[in-house]
C-alpha cells in the first residue's frame, strides 16, 4: 500500500513512472536482472487487454495455438537480416539434463522461424490457405537497459503469424491488423495512437515493411505500442513455405507477423496517469468501481453496510470492489484507490442511507468538480453513464494533449527545437541519411509515416530534396 | 486430414494414441527433441480447460499473476529435497546477450523457489494473509522419454502458490484444491478421477505431503492428472517467508502449491477415445456440433443451405461448425469429425428440408443406435438435451470401465497378476520397501491412498504387517 506521494511528473517523469508501477502494485522487480514479476493487479489489467484483443482476433477468423519456447540456433540463421537483428539479444540454453547440448537452443525472441518451419510442414495446397494463427506467449530479449513493462528481458505478448496465397492478401492482412490494433487502442484503452509505416531503418528485422501504432506519453515521448509486419516471401523462401496453386504450380507463400505486448501497460500508465497515480480507462480497469463505506462507529457500520451490499448487488454487471477495511481511514482508502487508478469511487455514509443517495467521485477529475450525488434507485444506469463519460473524457484529454504537442517545423532548427518537447511532423525524403542526422543531432527517430496524409509534396526538412510524404520525428521509449 | 484408419487400441495402444494426436490435429512434434507444437484444435481444447479451471480458481478467491521464466541456480539449492528432485531435469541458460553469465539461469521446472522469494518481500503481516496466487505458464523439464501431451520438455500448466498463517489453513487449501480438481475432472471432462494422498516416495520434491487425482486410461494404466501439495514450512523457512502475527511475533508462513497441465489433454484422449478417434466431452469440446449439409447437385445445395443456416442460427448458444466443403464427400466429413471427436453431428439433406427434420448422430454411439431424428423447430432444446446425455454417458461409461478394472488382490501373487491389466486396491503398511518391491516385480507404483475409505484395518499385501489404509497400485504414465 501507498502512503507517500509520488514524485511529481514535472519533477522527474521517469521516477514518477517507476514509483507508480510499484506502489500501484502492477509489477515488481524479479531477482534476475531485467526480469519482472507482474503482480495480480497488473496481470488482471493485462488479462483485460488480452480479452479485448483476443475477441477481435477471433472475430476476424484467427485461431490460437502454441509453439515451442526453444528454437535451434540454426533456424535463426536462415534469414540473414533476422539473425543480424536478433543475435545480440539472445538468451541461449547450452545445458539440458546435465549434458552440454550438441546444438544450443535459443529462447525465442520472436517466433517467425519456428512457426515458418511448422508452416512448411502443414501447408500443401491453396486450400490450406490462408493460415491465420496467433499465440499468447512469453519471449526473451537480452536488453541492457530495462524498465518495468517498457523493456524487460522477458515480456508477454501475442504474436500473430499468417500465411497467404498472394502478396495482396498478405498486405491486406497486415493492414487489417493495424486497423484492429488502432481500434483496440483508441476504443478500449483510450490511447489515441497514430497508425503508420515504419522507415526502413526502424522496420522489423526480416520484414518487407512494418507498420506500427505510435502513442504519445505524458512527457511527449513516443511509445511504439503495436506492430504489424508484411514479411513478403522472405521467411517463406528461408523456410520453404510452399503451396500448390489451382494450376498445380508450386508457389511460395506470403507471410505476415504482428504483436502487442505488456509494453502496452506502460502506454496506458503514461497516457493517463497523473501525480496521484494511475488512471485506468473503465473498459480495461480490473476494478471499475470501488465502494468505500463511511462510518465512525460500529453502529454506523451496521447502518451503512446493508446499503453498501444493496448497491453492490445493483452493480452486478460491473467490476466492483467493496473496501470494508476497518483498520484504515476513508481518506487512506481514497488515496489507495486513486494510486491504483480505479475510475469511479462511490462513498456511502449514514447520511446517504437516510437520503437514498450515493456520492460518486471520478478519478479523472480530482476534488469537488469530479463529484456527483446519485440516487440509489438509479445507481446502475447512472454509473454506466459515468463510466462511459470517463472513458470518452480520457480519450479526449489524451487526444488534445497529443495534438497540442505535435508541431510542423519551419526549418531544421525548428525541428531540433520541437523534438525536445513534442513530435515534429515534417516532409522527409525517406533517405536513411537524413533520419540518421536527426537522430545524431536530437536523439529523435522517425516514428511512422502516417497512412492518413493530406497528400501533395514538399521538401525534406533535413536535406531539402523532394519529399512525397510526411513523417513524425520524436524521441521514443 | 485423415483418411486412413487408426491402428486399433487393442493392437497397439501407444501407436493408436500417437496417430490420434496427430490426425486429429491436436499437436505435432517440434523440431527440438521432446517439445511439442499445440495446434489450433488442441489449443482450443486447452483454452476450454483453462476457462473451466480459472473460473473455479477465481470463485474460490484466487488471483492470477506472472512470475519470471528464469530462476537463479542458487535459488533451487535453498531447499535440499527440491533441488535433488529437479536438478537432473534442468535446462540451463549460460549465455545472455553474447556473454557468459556469471550465475547460470535455470528455465523454471516449477516456481516454488522464485515465488517463495517474492512472497518473502511482499508478506509482512497477518493482514497480508492468505496470499492466493495462480499463474498460467510454460515450464521445462528435461525428460528423456517424451510423448505428446503426456510428457514433453516444455509443457503448459497452471501453478497455484498460496501462503497461510496456520498449518490448518494450508491443509484446508490443499484439500480445497484437490476437491476443485476432482469437480473439474468429473463434471467438465467426464473423467472419473480418484482423489487421494501420494506416498512419501511419490510426493513432490520438497512437500510435506502431496495429493493427486488419478485417472484410469483406456489401457487401464493410471495417469496422474493433477496434484496439490502441502509444503508445510519447508519453503517458508528456505526463503524466509515470515509474517508478524496479531501478537507482533514473527512467524513462518505455511505454503501450498498445486497444478494441472496439458497432460490433462492426454487424460481426455485416453479416457474417452475409441478406434475411430477422439471423443470429446461436450462441455470442453471446441466444436460441440458439426453440421454436414447433404447434397448431390448445385440445386440440392441451394435447397439445403438456407436450412443449414437457419439451424446454425437456432444453435447460436452452442459451439457450431458448418462443414460446407464441396471437394469432399459427406462420408469423408463424417470420418474427419469423428477423428476430431465432435460430440454431435447434424445431417441436413433435401428430405430433411421437406420434412422439417434434422438427423442427429452421437459420436459416442456409432451407427444407427446413435442416431435420432429431430424436428427443426425443436432443435435447440433437443440438441441441448442430447449434449447433456452424451456428457453423462461418457462419464458413466468411463466410471464403469474404471470400476470393472479395479480389483482387490487376495495375495501378493494376485496383485502381480491384477496390475498387468488393471488397478489393485490393497492394504499397505506404507513402508517404502514394500512399494519398491511391487515396482521392481511389476512396474506398478502406488498411485494414491484414496481419502474416501471404508475404514478398518488389515495386513499389508506385500509384507503382511498391520496396515491402516488401502492404496491403489497400478502401472502409470
Ligand atoms: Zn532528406
Ligand atoms: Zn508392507
Amino acid at each position: 500500500m501507498s502512503e507517500d506521494k509520488l514524485t511529481p511528473r514535472a519533477e522527474n517523469y521517469s521516477e514518477w513512472y517507476n514509483q507508480l508501477v510499484q506502489r500501484a502494485e502492477l509489477a515488481d522487480y524479479a531477482p534476475v536482472r531485467g526480469c519482472m514479476v507482474v503482480r495480480p493487479y497488473g496481470w488482471a489489467l493485462w488479462e483485460n487487454i488480452q480479452q479485448a484483443l483476443d475477441g477481435r482476433f477471433k472475430a476476424t477468423g484467427h485461431v490460437n495455438a502454441s509453439f515451442p519456447l526453444f528454437i535451434p540456433m540454426s533456424f535463426l540463421e536462415k534469414e540473414k537480416e533476422h539473425v543480424e537483428g536478433f543475435s545480440p539479444e539472445l538468451a541461449v540454453v547450452t545445458i539440458g539434463g546435465g549434458q552440454t547440448l550438441e546444438e544450443p537452443l535459443v529462447v525465442r525472441p520472436t517466433s517467425e522461424t519456428i512457426i515458418g518451419h511448422m508452416y512448411s510442414k502443414w501447408i500443401k495446397s491453396y486450400r490450406d490457405l490462408p493460415v491465420l494463427i496467433n499465440q499468447w506467449a512469453n519471449v526473451v530479449r537480452w536488453e541492457m537497459r530495462t524498465r518495468l513493462f517498457l523493456r524487460t528481458l522477458e515480456f508477454f505478448w501475442q504474436e500473430g503469424h499468417t500465411a497467404h496465397a498472394t502478396a495482396q492478401e498478405a498486405e491486406e492482412e497486415t493492414r487489417r491488423i493495424l486497423d484492429l490494433y488502432t481500434d483496440f487502442a483508441v476504443n478500449e484503452a483510450a490511447v489515441p495512437v497514430v497508425p503508420g509505416l515504419k522507415s526502413k531503418t526502424e522496420k522489423f528485422a526480416g520484414a518487407l515493411h512494418s507498420y506500427s501504432i505510435e502513442a504519445m506519453m505524458g512527457d511527449t515521448k513516443a511509445l511504439q505500442s503495436g506492430t504489424s509486419h508484411n514479411l513478403g516471401q522472405n521467411f517463406a523462401k528461408a523456410f520453404e513455405i510452399q503451396y500448390l496453386d489451382q494450376n498445380n504450380q508450386l508457389q511460395h507463400c506470403w507471410t505476415t507477423s504482428w504483436g502487442v505486448s505488456t509494453r502496452f501497460v506502460g502506454a496506458i500508465i503514461m497516457t493517463h496517469g497523473d501525480d496521484q497515480g494511475l488512471i485506468l480507462p473503465p473498459r480495461l480497469a480490473p476494478i471499475q468501481i470501488v465502494i468505500v463505506p463511511i462510518f465512525r462507529s460500529d453502529e454506523e457500520f451496521s447502518l451503512v453496510m446493508p446499503v453498501v451490499e444493496q448497491v453492490k448487488a445493483a452493480l452486478a454487471g460491473f467490476r466492483v470492489k467493496v473496501d470494508d477495511r476497518s483498520e484504515v481511514t476513508p481518506g487512506f482508502k481514497y488515496h489507495d484507490w486513486e494510486m491504483r487508478g480505479v475510475p469511479l469511487r462511490l462513498e456511502i455514509g449514514p447520511k446517504d442511507v437516510q437520503n437514498g443517495t450515493v456520492m460518486a467521485a471520478r478519478r479523472d477529475i480530482p476534488g469537488k468538480a469530479g463529484k456527483t450525488l446519485i440516487q440509489q434507485d438509479q445507481i446502475a444506469a447512472q454509473v454506466s453513464e459515468l463510466l462511459k463519460t470517463i472513458q470518452a473524457s480520457l480519450l479526449q484529454r489524451a487526444t488534445e494533449f497529443r495534438d497540442s504537442n505535435i508541431h510542423e517545423p519551419k526549418d531544421y532548427a525548428d525541428l531540433q527545437n520541437i523534438v525536445q518537447n513534442g513530435w515534429a511532423y515534417a516532409w522527409w525524403c525517406e533517405d536513411a541519411a537524413c533520419e540518421a542526422k536527426v537522430k545524431e543531432d536530437t536523439k529523435a527517430t522517425t516514428r511512422c509515416i502516417p497512412l492518413d496524409q493530406e497528400g501533395g509534396s514538399g521538401r525534406c526538412i533535413v536535406c531539402g530534396q523532394p519529399a512525397a510524404r510526411k513523417v513524425y520525428f520524436a524521441r521514443a521509449y
